[in-house]
């Protein structure tokens, strides 16, 4: 834009098929929820639907945890909060680390003044119980960290037995949940998670801007127990209980409008009901899989501990990773995720989450991969793909 | 909520006049602009937008300044970047005091480990630069930080004297400009200011969820040359600044649909003009301000420093705070704000900011104020308020 010309066009934005690593596709009526009149954050209509929303999120969480919330920031802004809140500077984390998220948490952790120990596992591994309970013995930490859904490498963590071995050692666990929540269990409470958090725009289907969060009565404890102030101002939840909570007490100004959408994303997820919604998320994935493993596609995960929403699948050599991304989204409006961290070059990250898993989409994309393999001549015939991952609809549906 | 029903009904906000400290009106067109469809935040759509938005953010707030964009949070989250980037711990700090927000500045500095000093004023005063003077000289902060607009008093501090005194001592100015960008003359190069943020929600007339922000080549300089990291990992700028930027690494998910948004509030507000827009304003503050005083109040703030889009107005004794303000949203739809800090239960703010300045807006109130005010037998006629504010269009218009 020149500088001296005013610009005389709104947006129009594409619509896209969004199949990478979030955001995922957003239902009309999430948009249409998110475009509803403003009103001010103390406006007793708005406090009613903070409520609502704080229910619904129970729900979704499986949680009785009264600070349940939604962070007024991204997924990231969820990270800080959980971490900056539970830790001292000073204080011992342990934070377990196989792809990205897990790295972020720990700099996040560092970045508090904590003295931050990590255990790791090659990229798409996951963590014994066993691992984690001589990390916790060996560094006896305050809080440990732990990513259930790796959108890095696809990978999904088990929780339970960890957070019973975190407990015994009289640590507390936070959980990135960010890829997870809704579309596959996350049982906060009788897993014993003590904070979790999560994001907006992959499983909920709600455009990113809000990160759910939730801390357990141990986590609150442990907040109010603090001898410092939390690092950060904007994310220091004793404060922002205060609004959340029967005071409602001003903080900062509610992001008003991407509440109504997230109020919307819930509320369909109940509406369908939280099993419907991860069985129709695995459905996908199974198809999915069988489609892109007949294209000679993958997985990067360990095959015991593969995401149903996040499919990190390795490029084959002959296809050029930028070019056919470019080609899917230009030519058929798909849009996927390339790798990133060090699996950047080396995967693909296909997403099915939220609104975004769906026959329709799983088997747009296979027949899209189809077509342009094809053109390079990289396969011979047109439709295996699809047929078998459609035959897994079919054996589903009379099952 | 019951906890075992599904929550049936979405959200049908009610359609308020939004005359509080922000959230102001939001123009039918930046509503449009939020519902479009979500795009992935890497998709070469977005990154134009991002780039057009840029541009745009530069010129409303006169700067040349390369990192200008966007923060992922609500003005709050604009302060804390605007703090947590330039301050290392240790860090002498100067924050100038007369109001909340510059008692929120001097804690955010606080938490990130500054060694903070203070001037104070008496709410609703500014301060001199002459005091300035005084107070860098027994400091020598390394960096100042000051509210232009007290959102608390209705107060308007001078910028560009305090400016030259910090950069003669060699600091850098950090200015608050949450409510007064889009309303007033903001010109941050001229001016001199290092780091300025602001909030969407309030002149630029978009919903909260985004705070605007631009850091001088100066101001950037001080965040490379840290010995340590930020405090922040989610508003550390030397990442962001690598998203924002060509390399479009990738940082967080970006809020997509409030960048849409924004990006329409920016073009709306250039396409109407900068000066039109501040005349505006000012039109509108001084027609209420006429039509207020006829009713009997007074302004809180310094007469020679009261903002236009603020009004913080001495509630006169024979008014019930709450139950009037309660009387105004639930017959008129009118949203006024209450007092804050320690003008809790003294003042109303009243807010003509961005969309809601406007001669409809204006009457309107004064007009629910003079029936409110009739039914309660505080004045004995109707009608002269709104004819002494009307005069004040008129004049102007045949002027």
């Amino acid at each position: 834009m020149n500088k001296n010309d005013t610009l005389n066009h709104s947006l129009h934005p594409p619509n896209r098929i969004l199949m990478g690593p979030g955001p995922s596709d957003v239902p009309k009526n999430i948009l249409t929820a998110l475009s509803q009149p403003t009103v001010g954050h103390l406006d007793p209509f708005y406090l009613k639907a903070m409520d609502e929303l704080q229910s619904m999120l129970r729900r979704v969480f499986q949680t009785q945890n009264e600070l349940t919330f939604a962070v007024s920031g991204t997924g990231s802004a969820g990270m800080e909060t959980a971490v900056v809140n539970l830790v001292e500077p000073g204080d011992s984390v342990l934070i377990c680390v196989n792809g990205v998220f897990g790295n972020r948490m720990a700099d996040v952790a560092t970045r508090a003044g904590a003295i931050v120990n990590t255990i790791t596992k090659p990229w798409g591994q996951v963590f014994t119980t066993a691992e984690l309970k001589d990390a916790i013995a060996k560094y006896t930490p305050k809080v440990v960290g732990i990513v259930m859904a790796e959108t890095s490498t696809g990978a999904s963590q088990p929780i339970p037995e960890i957070a019973e071995a975190v407990h015994n050692a009289g640590g507390l666990l936070i959980v990135d949940a960010v890829t997870s929540l809704g579309g596959m269990n996350v049982d906060v409470d009788r897993w014993g998670i003590d904070v979790i958090y999560s994001g907006t725009q992959k499983c909920l289907s709600c455009p990113p801007g809000l990160a759910p969060i939730s801390f357990s009565p141990a986590a609150v404890a442990s907040v109010e127990q603090r001898k410092t102030k939390v690092a950060s101002w904007y994310l220091d939840v004793s404060m922002i209980a205060n609004y959340w909570g029967e005071n409602r007490a001003y903080h900062h100004t509610a992001p008003i409008n991407m509440t109504y959408a997230l109020h919307e994303a819930l509320r369909i997820i109940l509406e369908e009901g939280l099993d419907n919604c991860f069985t129709r998320h695995t459905l996908n994935h199974l198809a999915l899989k069988t489609g892109l493993e007949t294209l000679g596609f993958t997985y990067a995960a360990d095959p015991d501990h593969q995401l149903p929403m996040l499919n990190a699948v390795t490029i084959p050599n002959a296809v050029n990773d930028a070019q056919m991304r470019s080609a899917l989204l230009k030519q058929y409006n798909i849009e996927i995720g390339g790798g990133l961290g060090e699996l950047k070059g080396q995967v693909w990250r296909i997403g099915i989450m939220g609104y975004s898993a769906k026959q329709e989409n799983v088997l747009g994309l296979l027949q899209a991969l189809e077509q342009l393999f094809l053109d390079q001549q990289l396969i011979g015939d047109l439709g295996n793909a699809c047929e078998a991952a459609n035959a897994v609809y079919i054996s589903t549906a009379s099952a």
